[in-house]
């Protein structure tokens, strides 16, 4: 076995496509990451609308990793690094490495407003999905035993905020479920009557995709119920209301029980601990600026891949936050590292390959733009399909998603809408918040 | 619609069934439960042992009841029940009733020690499974970053207490998880090393079926690498030992950090409550002992049926807690009702229809009883697979559930090993407990 360790600290995207994509089977590899699973978070909203089940989109790192005998997986929670000593610091013990690479995403941005975490769950990891679920299901049951019309509509309000990819696919996943899933559920309320508004600060939905497909989408939306508000930004949250103010200074208040936020990220701390000990900077939401070869300023050996890492070099702006970008950048540096043990010239600077975007809206409906072919609905939707049941093939569940989207789309069903959580299953008393 | 209206306390295997024998269109119906699926319980340890997903296992109540106009779903918790004035009392509310099914089914007993709950999860709702699930997985991951080697083999010792249907499933199933699933998953600790122990107060394995099928269980248990203790019971339980002591007065004390409750239960609280306002009695286990008819003394209008029942009119011994018995009282009590409705003659009093019984121990392992044929091995196993699968068909994922267990089969993975829950799914401080 070699004696050069390679740390990768988070099993994300970029961290998983890394530890794989070593090739020499002695390179020595430990994975950190707090949780035991890898998770496939394009798909998360499916879990948090009943869609699929949280097995269905996340596997055990342990199993991904299996076969790679050099390769161990260390749970624990990543506290800092000591970039003079080559050590990765653990809540629970510490790790030397020889070579390290900070793989550890983002986590939601509250633009400054921390408190409306607790009101408006953000779609990061599977807990905030089962929690979405939960609180989006009780609202219905809740409504249907209010006797108060005001109440009811407030708990039958729904607000999106952010409508880039996430939002737009959160919204048009509870349009379905309000007009067609839980269609003749329920006695005393219409579930199809829930109001769901999509807040978007921006002029258009899916501001990162060309205009016209914005439009398409915006249209598709409209169509499935959703109520679009671009040009809004949330000012104020209550438990039982939101303030939003219009790009002309208008503002609103509105009566509405659920608050989903797909908003704004913000890098993960670990990027301040990285610049404190190198001389490389962090950007607006706290990515660090990276070396073209993805590395740290000053720090050749350490590498921050994905959403963590503000990659800029020879580009109008700085690369998104995409698992594509973080998968090539995992798999970048890996090689980059195994060509130096090799004694090889290092490769060039990291080059992205775009291979495009896309946001599915609902049932045959989605917009995608791939080397710079725009299209929209049914083909682009089964482009989507197949674009994610690919990437799935990094796992091993793909045929059973493959067989509950089929189940999911010709039943058009959501089996999976499950109340669960045992402190908080039970309806509360009439006026009272779980 | 009916002037007649029939609440149903509890949406298990009793009430669900009894929901759904209601033949007239018109009978008013309402079930109340506190959780807003129908869970598959006799499938639960697949869940706590990460071969099935809680979705496979349960389904929306209102989904299951849909088609049905004149039926409600109430999500609520029930507080008890005023026999005089024909209400159910609920936390936030009340409903009245014309007749009365409860089926609110059974829980854990702990045999007088209430402490053992926190210690000892047991196995009755979702929430109960993925806590175990967790718990399981957590154990491995702790002993991998564990350097005592008695604090490791503490870690790896699972004590699954009871071995009923449900416990012997347990242990099947942990010792195919430490033996097969997490095999090359480690590098510093051997999952196989784990010692499973299988703790039963009864002279054998399985009391309840014929003893040459308890035989053949525990033979294939100890083949699966589990220890079988029969005639040991529990006496005293601490976070990381327990005190157990044999039919001969011998003790002995188990290092073991986990601890598995499938030893007894105890009927659902609201027994009392009945029995309080009516001539009926209550059994050992808090079970409300019902009329030939399943009805309560001297309130013909109000029906126990299921794990809340003791039924015992013309019998050795009172019926088992089996899901086809709570299913085929549900059923008969539907069908009187509506016979009392149309002012038909009664039907004589509920007659179970004994259908055998069965336990799996693990692939192609497992021993059945059915009209008096018993048999072991694949063949038990197979038919296991299929009465379950039947079983299912109650459900709508049937299909879904088969593609899983074909996937888990020829893979022999279980990919629903996630730890989940954000407070507690990350490794604690060495030492420390969660």
């Amino acid at each position: 076995m070699s004696d050069h360790h390679v740390v990768i600290v988070g099993g994300g995207f970029g961290g998983l496509c890394a530890a794989r994509a070593f090739r020499a089977p002695t390179t020595r590899v430990t994975v950190v990451d707090r949780r035991n699973h890898h998770l496939f978070q394009p798909l998360l909203y499916q879990v948090a609308t009943g869609g699929l089940s949280p097995a269905n989109i996340a596997t055990p790192l342990r199993s991904l990793l299996k076969g790679r005998a050099a390769t161990r997986v260390r749970l624990g929670e990543v506290t800092g690094v000591d970039l003079e000593h080559r050590r990765v610091l653990l809540v629970d013990g510490e790790l030397e490495y020889d070579s390290l690479i900070v793989a550890a995403g983002a986590g939601q941005s509250y633009f400054g407003h921390p408190e409306w975490a607790e009101l408006a769950p953000g779609l990061k990891s599977l807990d905030d999905a089962t929690r979405i679920r939960r609180n989006v299901l009780l609202a219905f049951e809740r409504a249907e035993l209010e006797s108060d019309p005001e109440r009811t509509r407030s708990l039958l309000t729904f607000a999106v905020v952010g409508a880039g990819p996430t939002g737009v696919e959160l919204a048009g996943a509870l349009a379905e479920i309000s007009r067609r899933t839980l269609a003749g559920e329920f006695r005393h309320i219409d579930p199809a009557a829930a109001t769901i508004l999509l807040i978007e600060g921006a002029e258009r939905v899916l501001p990162s995709f060309p205009e016209v497909l914005s439009r398409k989408a915006a249209r598709d939306l409209e169509q499935l119920g959703v109520t679009v508000r671009t040009g809004w930004i949330v000012e104020h949250m209550e438990p039982t209301s939101i303030v939003i103010r219009g790009s002309d200074g208008e503002r609103q208040t509105v009566a509405c029980d659920n608050v989903l936020w797909a908003a704004g990220v913000e890098a993960s701390p670990l990027g301040k601990a990285l610049t404190e000990g190198s001389s490389a900077e962090l950007d607006r939401i706290g990515r660090v600026v990276v070396e073209p070869d993805c590395s740290l300023a000053g720090r050749p050996e350490v590498f921050v891949v994905g959403d963590l890492a503000n990659y800029g070099h020879g580009l109008e702006r700085p690369l998104p936050g995409l698992a594509a970008v973080a998968m090539q950048q995992g798999r970048y540096v890996a090689r980059l590292i195994e060509g130096r043990l090799q004694n090889k010239i290092s490769p060039p600077g990291f080059k992205y390959l775009d291979k495009g975007n896309m946001a599915t809206i609902g049932r045959k409906k989605a917009v995608a733009e791939i080397s710079g072919l725009r299209f929209s609905g049914l083909l682009a939707w089964l482009t989507w399909l197949f674009v994610h049941l690919m990437y799935l093939a990094e796992f091993q569940n793909r045929v059973l998603v493959l067989v509950q989207w089929g189940w999911n789309y010709v039943t058009r069903n959501r089996s999976a809408r499950l109340i669960t959580d045992s402190k908080k299953d039970r309806i509360p008393a009439q006026g009272g918040d779980p």
